[in-house]
């Protein structure tokens, strides 16, 4: 089903990996809405991934791109204009690593070197990205930038370690960045806070699986899908939110604004059960 | 222009007074987008304001109800779900009135009683409708429920008064009832916290004229009128944000993310000037 | 211990109903601290509790009123001032109270009066009490008014019902009032919201044990007790946070910050094994 | 005056640069509230700056140190704590500078090598820091860490450029932190999110003065100096408030929760006057 919300407009995506990736289905989506685009992704990504099959599928060429290279962006915004022959209306950025995590370094004990690689990839690459556009004047006015973040930039989540840092350092930029673009040309810059989503990146968080069962079970729409995650991006690209900018957004089907759930809760009552004695207090140490 | 999005869909809409109102453009663009409507409003502002001529342009009967009133409230879920043949899909408040700002009552000097009016009147009544029709069952599973805001409720404006405690409630109240018609019946419930916007109600509020200029020299894209923000309802309604609930989303070309612009502060110290001696230092006192 | 914070301070303790309530322990610590100090409660409440022991204890005077009611709270002011020999220099308000939680009306079938009373008696109360002090210019220049608030008025906790919304509403009051008592007197108005506590008042919520249980696994710190709840207050009433205002201070080990705990994911986790299949997948429905 | 809250607690003050600096301040009232002291800075710092003058004034010796280099820092908790004779009870983190505003690059023409030592130096200094101290376990059980923001980490204010990306970092920090320190040995991190400040560091950005004038008129209470912001540090490094951990804490006369204030608005409409017909109405363009 097509609304034609992105009839006319050229896109970037940065980011799908494969058909788990939320920048996959928000590709997908984007071009049933109109929209014609280019992918890019890291070359390593690119030649591990099926990014290639997504490019036949939407009809879309790949340049690969290490998002932390200046040179690499430039290339990426030079081509995808000459490419969709024009001026670019929306970027999406999905993209994160961290070094630290995969290495199973602990918060208390950070590689500096990885946490360094971590911001840069996870965050700095959005500056960049920003700023290579703006010099180039790549975006056109009124043009829409979002990147994907998660509610560990507010609050600490066991487990995600320097990411958390990483998503509080992107979510500024994009104020940061959006109070500039958007004064001088109307470009609108926001974040979208998703649910915990099982893409391959989601999948190396420790202990996921049972996140993702108590985030659904708070929130009280449930967790929202990578589809329905794509489906807000394209929202956001859309000339039918044209004054919204330096927000961020979440999509999380209500997590973020849960305490605690009667549906969490009885869950984690069970986990108490075992604890209690037989007038039902809990028997601690 | 049309995107289709709320094509079939039934939806009501409060507070719709006059072609300034936000609720006026929203309930325009509702039908554009393929919703058929009805319209609520008091009887007195039915009476008072052209209600009726949106009623014919946008063909949709008026059921006037006092929004405090359960009975009232009742009959208008009763009466759309009649003529609208069947559930209602999505529903607008864009309802708020202070008996104290209109007497020119201090905060400091609140009357007990129009206080209790401006809560009842501004937030409660949002209570009152979301009770009344998840006790009839009136919302179809999936439905949207919207409510205008301002960020008065987080940040103090002088001369806002009680409407900034109003409008704190009205967010909690979307929070609290987000939670619980979205385990029940997948209903959502946000509220747009809009910039400041001259309609008739806005236009009460004292030193409305600068506040506004101020608002938006601010804001990097500037205030965002009302017919930007019945296009965001519209994409709150539609079937692409069903994940999004309990949210408050600022539509404000990005004010709320603002600390200071160079805008705002060029003319903030144009004022200063006459208070700087010749070196430049401002003179207090 | 004491450090005397605030020796030579009068203030006024609303809300100590016996030695489990937070008011009772800011009572003592206040007096400790070198304060000279009233205390009020319902004249219902000061019958059935035991203030009048605390009154002994810490040779303070009670006197009864309603907080809802302007003259009582007139008379609270002028007796505590000719009984302290001067103005006031803090004031605590530790007061909240649903009949809707009371009578287990859940959020979707409020009573719509009962509604009233919750936000009178928890929220409204808070503005009377400083609009009657200001009008009497019963504080101090630098005086310090704190409410106890909690969490909820963020995020939404089943069954703390309307509480919610008053809580929301009461944070909203301190911001709006801070403003403007703070530029005419320098008078700071600021929330504590505190870790749910075992209180006379907090044992009334639904599933209480297992929420405080959840919140302490959560919180690194775990919860905050009353007795420290009462530091904390001094520490806003004292000379040393004389340029904090307008601020919802959270004082819950951390809660607030946090997303999900290893603590207390263990725990959760507990409650799914039995939901686990032999991989160690969760099996839903 | 002192009252005795830091009896006998050993402290490490980072960033007291001379005797404008908030850092030299908390050290003084450090002393007088009982607590013994180290002071470390950058060697090129405590060469230009004062720091020895604070030294000999507080009877605290000085340890240099790159905030940045993990065996500095390891040097600064060896020594600090054979010098002050057993583990660390307080530490201040009041650094925080950034290349790319020296060299006047705008947000949109950043240098990266000069934004990686932005967020080395403002913000990973602190991870670096704290890391260090666990690892050595040179933190008494219960101690406190500060460090010290500024509201641009949420909103954007014009000419803070990347230090505000640095600033939500900090944050990010010392919230990830926060919640392994406390649940292992019950340190409490948290930042104090301290008004414009004339030091030596914060005249460096754009249009300060007209900033602090504004931010004076917008905060009930004025601007915090940084005397009283050393009040808020002893606070919080005291034992009064050992349940708050992983917060952010305003102190700015109520700045952060002001939406706009007459008198702001008053200066501001002065400079609107030039710009209105003879109705008072504004005239664009």
């Amino acid at each position: 089903m097509t609304n034609n919300l992105l009839k006319g407009k050229r896109g970037i995506i940065f980011g799908a990996l494969n058909d788990m990736s939320i920048a996959w289905k928000v590709a997908e989506r984007a071009v049933e809405e109109g929209a014609i685009i280019t992918l890019t992704n890291t070359p390593v990504a690119v030649r591990m991934g099926t990014t290639e099959e997504l490019g036949k599928k939407v009809n879309a060429q790949i340049i690969p791109a290490d998002a932390t290279n200046v040179a690499d962006l430039e290339n990426v915004f030079i081509k995808s204009q000459e490419i969709l022959g024009g001026k670019i209306d929306f970027v999406l950025h999905s993209i994160g690593m961290s070094p630290n995590v995969r290495k199973k370094r602990t918060y208390d004990d950070l590689d500096y070197d990885m946490l360094q690689t971590t911001l840069d990839v996870s965050a700095l690459s959005f500056h960049k990205m920003i700023q290579v556009a703006k010099k180039m004047d790549a975006i056109s006015d009124g043009g829409s930038i979002v990147a994907l973040s998660y509610v560990a930039a507010q609050r600490t989540f066991f487990g995600y370690n320097d990411m958390a840092d990483a998503k509080s350092l992107l979510e500024s930029i994009a104020r940061s960045f959006g109070y500039i673009y958007g004064r001088e040309k109307n470009v609108r810059i926001n974040t979208i806070s998703q649910s915990p989503t099982l893409t391959t990146a989601g999948s190396g968080v420790k202990g996921m699986d049972d996140l993702m069962d108590f985030s659904d079970r708070m929130a009280p729409l449930g967790n929202a899908s990578a589809d329905e995650c794509a489906n807000y991006c394209i929202v956001m690209f859309s000339d039918l939110t044209k004054k919204v900018t330096m927000q961020n957004l979440f999509h999380d089907g209500g997590f973020s604004s849960m305490g605690m759930s009667l549906r969490a809760m009885n869950q984690y009552s069970e986990g108490l059960e075992k604890f209690k004695n037989k007038d039902g207090k809990i028997i601690y140490g």
